[in-house]
C-alpha cells in the first residue's frame, strides 16, 4: 500500500530552490547524488532549471504520473498544493516544511485542512513537518529527504518520528560501515502512521531487521497488532526516550504532546516481542549484527581471541546477559592444540596468541561451527603489525559467508591505517565493533532474540463457566448513579462472580447481625465499618482485626457505630487470615490498550523495594507464571530458610481471571486486591478495591 | 624516579632487526615516525646500519649515557644483555620479549636471574612481555612501543599491565581526535608496578586525568596508599575485569594468576576515590571530558539543543545518573525570549531550533555560564546543511576556552563530511560525542568525580577506652590450640571487651545452673549446646528458643544431654530477644588490606535478596552511615508503614567498633554478627562467630 511512497517511480519538488543551502534544493541535491533511478520534477515558477534540471512552473504541467510530490512551501499554501496534486492524480506527498499542528491550532487548522483535500483524492500525506524517506534499494536509490547521512545499500530499515534520533542513528550505522535500506522520518506523521510503516517494512524483503525510536505511541493497538505481527516475522528493535519525568517534560516540549509517565510502551515492547533497548549505541550495535547474522539457535558462545583482556571484558558481558561459555568439545580441543602454536590457550576462550595466524582462526572458526557445544562465535581480533591481518580478515569472511552460527567480531585496530582488513570484513558482511563491550552486547542481543521467539506465550484461559453479565450490571448501576468506586459488596460480588477466592464475609448492618455473621464465618474475623465517606479506612479506626470472640465483635461494633454516625453505616466481616504471605494483584486501565495487569510482593516489599511486575491484558498462563518468577522476591514464594512456600498455581489462576475481569468489564479503570494472603495451599483475597 | 624512564634522553634496541615486521625493527619505526628527540641506539651485531639509523655490535659501544634500553631478544640473553646494561650504566630497561614468568617455572628462574643483575647495577626494569610506554610530550616524543596508535599530544595517561585492554583504550581516544600524554603497558611489571607508574603520573603536570585496567591487584596496600593519594588531586578512572566467575577464569588463563571472585578491588576503588567503570566505551568517554573540563560544582545541568529527540534520551541519562535540570532563571529566561526565534524552546532543555545560528548557541551558553542554577552545560548540536556550522563551533570553542563550567558536546554530524566543524571542537578540546547517551554518561561521570571530591570522609573513632591485648590474648591461645575457630565464650568475651552489646549470656555446665543463670538474665531465654564437635547447630536441634520457665530450661537441657554426648558438653544461656528487625555485621579478612566489613538486612533479605554493602576497613562514622542508608531495604531501618525504625546510630557504633576489633585481631579471617536484633532503642548481638 506504501509501495508507490517508498518505491516512487518519479519524484516532484514542489518549492523547488535554486539557493544551495535551502531544503527545496537540498533535497534535488541528495536525490541527484543518491543516483535516483526515476524522472525528478523541480517545481519552480520563476525559473527554467534547478541544478540542471528542467523545472515545470506548476505540478500540473509536468509531463507524467507522480509517485511522490515533496512540498517545501510555506505551510498556508499547502492546501492548495495539495488540491493541484490531487487534481494531477499525485499518489503521494511529502511534506517537509512545518507550520502546522506543532506550532499550535491555527497550523492545526491547516494540517486539517490539507488532510481532507488529500483523502478526496487520495493521495497519501508523509510529515508534515518532517524529513522524509531514503530507499537505498538499488533499482530505486530514493533520497526523498533533507539529511545528510549518505547510506551504503544494507538490510537495516529506520523508522522514527524524530527526524533528529532517526538521523543518529543512520549515522551510526553509516560511521559503522553498515548499509541502510529505508529511512523513514516521518514528524508530525498526520496520515501515514509508524505502524503502517512498520507493517510495510515487515513484507519488504530487503528489510532484515527494523529499527525504531518512540517517545511514546499515538495509537498502541493498532502499533501492538501490527509490531507483534512483524517481529515474530524479523527483529523489531525499539527505544523509547522520555523514560524519566523530566525526559518526558521534554519529550512533551518539542512534540506537544502530554507529559506523563509511562509505563505501557515497555509493556508493549515486551508483549509484541520487540527487543527494547535503553541505549542508543547498543541497539545500532545490535542492528548491525541482526543485519548479517543468523538467529542463535542458543545461549552458548565459543570466543576466539589474539589477546587477553579484551576476552575477559566480553566475556563478563556475555555471562552478565546470561550467555554461557561452555568448555570445548574434546574433539574442538584436540584439532585446536595440533594445529595452534604449543603457548596457545586451547580454553574457551580460545587464545590464539597475537601472533596467531590466519589458519590458526581458520582452524577455530571451523572447529566451533561444527561443535555442539556452541550456538555462536565471538571473536576477538586485534591486528599486530607483525602478522598477515588481511589473510585473518578473509578467513572470517569465508567462514561468515557460510553462515553456520551467528558470528560477530571485536575487531581492534587503527581503522585508518588496516583499511584494507577493515573493508574485507565490511563487505563481507561480519559485524565488526571497535569494542569488546559493544561486540558482546550485540552477540548478547541475538540471543535475546533467539529467546523471544522461542518463548512460550501459553494460553490465555477463557473460563467457560463464568458469567459477565451480572458483574456488567454491577458496574453499569454504579456509572449510572455517578459512582467511581463500587462499593465492598459490589467488589466482593464480582470477585465472587468471577471465582476469585476471597476470605469469608457478610454485610451487616446491627450489632446483633455482625456476631451472627461471625459466628457462621467462625472466628477469628475482621470488621470494617462501610459507608461511602469511609475512604481511608486503617487511617481512620475503621478496621479491628482479629477479633476472637462474640464479645469482641460486639464491641468493635459499638465502638465504630459510635464514632462514625453515617446514616447508611454498615459492617463487613470477614474471616481474618493470618500467618500468610502478601501479596498483590492490581489492574490499571491503559488507554487502547485493555489493562496494565500488576502483581507483586505486599506489605513493605511493595512500600519499599516496588517490587512488583506489570503485564498487558489478556494475560496468558505462561505469562502469569513468569510474572511471578520475575519479582525479586520470587524465591520466597517457592519457600526459603525451611519456610512453606505459597500455592503459586492458585497465583496464577487468579491473575487469569482477574485478566478475564477487566477484559469483560472495560469501565474498570482501577482493580487492586491487596492484599491478597498467600498460603502453602491457597490464596485468599482479604481486601480489594475497584475504581470506575 | 621513574623520570629517565618516561622522559628519556637516549633510546637503545638490544635486538635492532632489518626486517620490517619485527617488534626489533618497529621500535625503531615508531621511534622515528614519532620524531623521538633523543639519538636512538639500534644494537645489531651483524648489520651497519638498521631503518637508516647507525647501528652499534653491542650496547657497550654506544658513544653515551643511555636512559632506555628495549630488549627484543629470546629470553635466555636476557640476564648477560642485562649484565652488560649495568656496566654500562643503563638506567632502564624495557623488555618487550616473552618467555619468562608467563610460561612457567622455567621462564621465572630467567625472570628472577635478570632482576638480580639489574638490582645489583640499579637498573629499573619494565616489563618484561609488555609493549612499553608512550610519552607525547613535545619535548620528548618517546615511542618507546611496538603498538600501533599514534597519539595525538594529550593530556590522558593510560596504564595498564594488559596490553590489549589499553590499546584498545588508546585506540579510542585516537578514533574521538582525543590526545595521550603517556601510555605505560608493563606485561609481567617484574620490577616496575602499576602503583608505582601511578604515583609517577600523579606527579606528572602533563596528566590531567589517568586511566588504568586491572583483572586484579597484586599489593593492593600499595595500590590503595597510591591511589588515594593520586586520585584526591586528580581524576583517575579504573576498570576492573573478571567480575564474573567466568571472567575471572578467562583473566587467570592469560595471566597465570588464581581465579578468584575478587569484591576487594571494587571496595579499593572506592574508598581511593577512584572512579570505577564496567563499560570500557563509558570509560573512554569520561575521560574525554576529563582531559579538558573543570570539575563541576554541583549536579545541575542546563541543556542546549538544535533537536528535540536527542535532547530526550540526553535527560533521561543525565537524571538516572543523579543530575538535576533546573529551569532557567528568570533573567535567562528574558535573554533568550529576546534573543532566540519565537519558536524556539526557551526551558531547560533550550530548543534553538534547527535553524538556530552561532549568536543563538552563544547567547544560550553564555546565560548558563553566568547562571546560578547551572553547574555544567550539556549541548547537543546536529548539523544541518542550512546553517553555518563552523560558526557555531566556533563560539562553543570559544565559551569552552573560558572554562568556567564544564561542557560536553553531543556532536551528531558525519565526520567526513562535516570535517571542518569538528576540526574547530576538537582543536579547542571540546569532548564531542557521537550520541546523546555517550556524552550524557561523560557529563555524569564529571559530576560524580565532583562528588567525591566532596565527600565527607568521616573520622574513624579511636574508641580509647578498649584495650585490645585481653582480646589478643584470647585469639593468641586459640591459635597456639590450633583451633580455627572461637567458642562461643571467647567470642562472647572479645565482644565485651569492645563494648559491642550482645544479649546477656551464661555458660554453665548443669542444668541447675542454666536454670539459675536463666533466672539471674531473666526470661525469656535461648540455649544452645555448646561444643567443638556441635558445628550446625540449628539444624542438628542444638537450640532452644523462647524458653518461658524454669520448667522449659530443664526440659531443654535434659534433651540436648541425651542428643549429645560430648564429654566438653556446655550450655549457653542467652536472653531471647523477640521483635526486633535482623541485622548483620560482618568482617572477611582481605590480603594486605585489613577486612572487608559487611553490613546488611539479615533473615530472608540476605538469603533472597543478597540487600548487605560492603567497606573495607578502617571503616570511618560517615562510611558506616552511607553503608547501612545504601542497602535496599534502607527505609526499613527508619520505620516505614507506622512501624518503628531500629537505632540506626547504635548500629553505626557497633560497625565501627567492629572495624577496631579486626582492626586491632588481624587473626581474625571471619566475623559474624548474624542475626544483630534491631529495635527502636538498642541493637543486640544475638549470635556470632570468629573464624580464625
Amino acid at each position: 500500500m506504501l509501495e508507490s511512497l517508498f518505491r516512487p517511480k518519479s519524484v516532484a519538488v514542489i518549492g523547488a530552490s535554486t539557493k544551495e543551502l535551502s531544503i527545496g534544493n537540498r533535497i534535488l541535491k541528495n536525490l541527484q547524488d543518491f543516483e535516483f533511478k526515476g524522472p525528478i520534477y523541480p517545481i519552480n515558477p520563476k525559473a527554467d532549471e534547478v541544478r540542471g534540471i528542467k523545472a515545470y512552473k506548476s505540478i500540473m504541467e509536468v509531463p507524467d504520473g507522480i509517485d511522490v510530490v515533496h512540498m517545501v512551501i510555506p505551510a498556508k499554501f499547502v492546501p492548495q498544493a495539495m488540491a493541484d496534486c490531487g487534481q494531477k492524480g499525485v499518489k503521494n506527498v511529502i511534506i517537509n516544511s512545518g507550520g502546522f499542528s506543532e506550532t499550535g491550532p491555527e497550523g492545526e487548522a491547516i494540517e486539517t485542512d490539507f488532510l481532507e483535500q488529500a483523502r478526496q483524492y487520495g493521495i497519501r500525506v508523509f510529515g508534515p513537518n518532517c524529513q522524509g524517506i531514503i530507499n537505498s534499494d538499488p533499482d530505486i536509490r530514493a533520497y526523498c529527504n533533507f539529511t545528510f547521512t549518505k547510506p551504503d545499500v544494507g538490510f537495516i530499515s529506520i523508522v522514527a518520528l524524530s527526524g533528529g534520533v532517526a538521523e543518529v542513528i543512520h549515522q551510526g550505522f553509516s560511521q559503522m560501515g553498515v548499509g541502510t535500506r529505508i529511512y523513514a522520518s516521518n514528524g508530525n506523521a498526520c496520515d501515514v502512521t509508524i505502524p503502517e510503516i512498520i507493517a510495510y517494512l515487515g513484507n519488504d524483503d530487503g528489510t532484515r531487521v527494523i529499527v525504531t525510536y518512540v517517545e511514546g505511541l499515538r495509537d498502541p493497538e493498532r502499533f501492538m497488532q501490527v509490531a507483534t505481527a512483524v517481529a515474530a516475522k524479523k527483529p523489531v528493535l525499539a527505544m523509547k526516550a522520555g523514560r524519566t519525568q523530566e525526559g518526558a517534560k521534554a519529550a512533551a516540549s518539542h512534540t506537544g504532546g502530554l507529559a506523563k509517565e509511562d509505563i505501557a510502551t515497555d509493556l508493549i515492547f515486551k508483549k509484541a516481542g520487540i527487543l527494547n533497548f535503553s541505549d542508543e549505541g547498543e541497539l545500532i550495535q545490535a542492528a548491525a549484527a541482526f543485519a548479517t547474522q543468523p538467529i542463535p539457535a542458543g545461549n552458548r558462545v565459543g570466543i576466539i581471541t589474539n589477546t587477553g583482556g579484551p576476552a575477559v571484558i566480553a566475556t563478563d558481558i556475555l555471562v552478565d546477559a546470561g550467555l554461557e561459555l561452555p568448555p570445548l568439545s574434546d574433539k574442538t580441543a584436540k584439532v585446536l592444540k595440533e594445529t595452534l602454536y604449543p603457548e596457545a590457550s586451547v580454553n574457551n576462550p580460545v587464545d590464539v596468541l597475537a601472533t596467531g595466524t590466519a589458519a590458526h582462526y581458520r582452524a577455530c572458526m571451523d572447529a566451533m561451527m561444527v561443535d555442539d557445544n556452541f550456538d555462536c562465535v565471538f571473536i576477538n581480533f586485534v591486528t599486530p603489525f607483525f602478522v598477515d591481518t588481511e589473510s585473518i580478515a578473509k578467513e572470517i569472511a569465508e567462514v561468515n559467508k557460510q553462515q553456520r552460527k551467528p558470528m560477530v567480531c571485536n575487531l581492534m585496530t587503527d581503522r585508518r591505517q588496516w583499511t584494507e582488513t577493515v573493508r574485507i570484513l565490511q563487505d563481507a558482511g561480519v559485524p565488526c565493533f571497535a569494542l569488546p563491550g559493544e561486540a558482546a552486547r550485540a552477540m548478547a542481543a541475538l540471543v535475546k532474540y533467539h529467546r523471544i521467539q522461542k518463548r512460550d506465550s501459553g494460553t490465555v484461559k477463557n473460563y467457560p463457566e463464568i458469567e459477565a453479565q451480572p458483574a456488567m450490571e454491577i458496574v453499569k448501576n454504579a456509572c449510572k448513579a455517578g459512582r467511581k468506586m463500587l462499593s465492598a459488596e459490589e467488589t466482593y460480588q464480582i470477585l465472587d462472580l468471577y471465582g476469585i477466592p476471597a476470605a469469608d464475609w457478610r454485610l451487616v448492618s446491627h450489632v446483633d447481625e455482625a456476631v451472627a455473621a461471625a459466628d457462621t464465618i467462625g472466628y477469628p474475623v475482621v470488621i470494617k465499618a462501610d459507608a461511602e465517606s469511609i475512604v481511608h479506612k486503617s487511617d481512620m479506626g475503621a478496621v479491628a482485626l482479629n477479633l476472637a470472640d462474640d464479645n469482641a465483635v460486639q464491641a468493635a461494633v459499638n465502638e465504630m457505630q459510635a464514632n462514625f454516625s453515617a446514616a447508611e453505616l454498615r459492617f463487613f466481616i470477614q474471616k481474618y487470615q493470618p500467618g500468610g504471605l502478601e501479596v498483590i494483584v492490581g489492574a490499571k486501565a491503559e488507554e487502547g490498550l485493555g489493562h496494565a495487569l500488576m502483581f507483586g510482593m505486599g506489605g513493605i516489599y511493595v512500600e519499599v523495594l516496588k517490587d512488583v511486575v506489570f503485564n498487558l491484558t489478556p494475560v496468558s498462563d505462561a505469562e502469569a507464571r513468569e510474572m511471578i518468577a520475575s519479582i525479586r522476591m520470587a524465591p520466597l514464594l517457592k519457600g526459603v530458610r525451611g519456610q512453606k512456600g505459597i500455592d503459586c498455581e492458585a497465583v496464577i489462576d487468579m491473575i487469569q481471571r482477574i485478566s478475564k475481569l477487566v477484559g469483560d468489564l472495560p469501565h474498570i479503570q482501577e482493580l487492586d486486591l491487596n492484599p491478597v494472603m498467600a498460603f502453602e495451599d491457597r490464596v485468599v483475597v482479604v481486601d480489594a478495591r475497584i475504581v470506575l
